[in-house]
């Protein structure tokens, strides 16, 4: 069993209204000094067997197909 | 100025309906051997000023308050 995290953010430059809202939240319970915010996802994953380079390509096949949208948003694999 | 990165994910034992979907809709994208998919949040924060130990506690306080639900959710702050 291999355990692997996979992180998705968004591309610089692509706006992120959901982290400006929590930037403008945490102003609101009196956080100072928080210059940006940005919200992305993270994945846990348990995959079958024990072939690790193989569980790479297939985690960043999936990261292509479902996971992650390429065209704004960046993703990264770490596999445990 | 300070970079950081929140993970918020499930505590072991809540449901995930989501991840349960990821899980389905890749299978059905024939990507077989997935054991189990678990969605989670990433926070990633710059905050102003160089005092990583109060950076920490603050960024700690956040997510007490706002980024995280405690009841459900464990999160982890790392400082890069």
């Amino acid at each position: 069993m291999i355990k692997a995290r996979v992180t998705v953010t968004l591309k610089n430059g692509v706006l992120d209204p959901q982290g400006k809202a929590i930037e403008g939240a945490l102003g609101a319970l009196d956080f100072s000094g928080v210059a940006s915010v940005r919200q992305g996802k993270v994945f846990d994953l348990e995959l079958e067997g024990a072939d690790r380079s193989k569980a790479e390509a297939d985690l960043k096949a999936m990261c292509e197909k479902l996971l992650a949208n390429t065209v704004i948003e960046n993703y990264q694999v770490e596999i445990a």
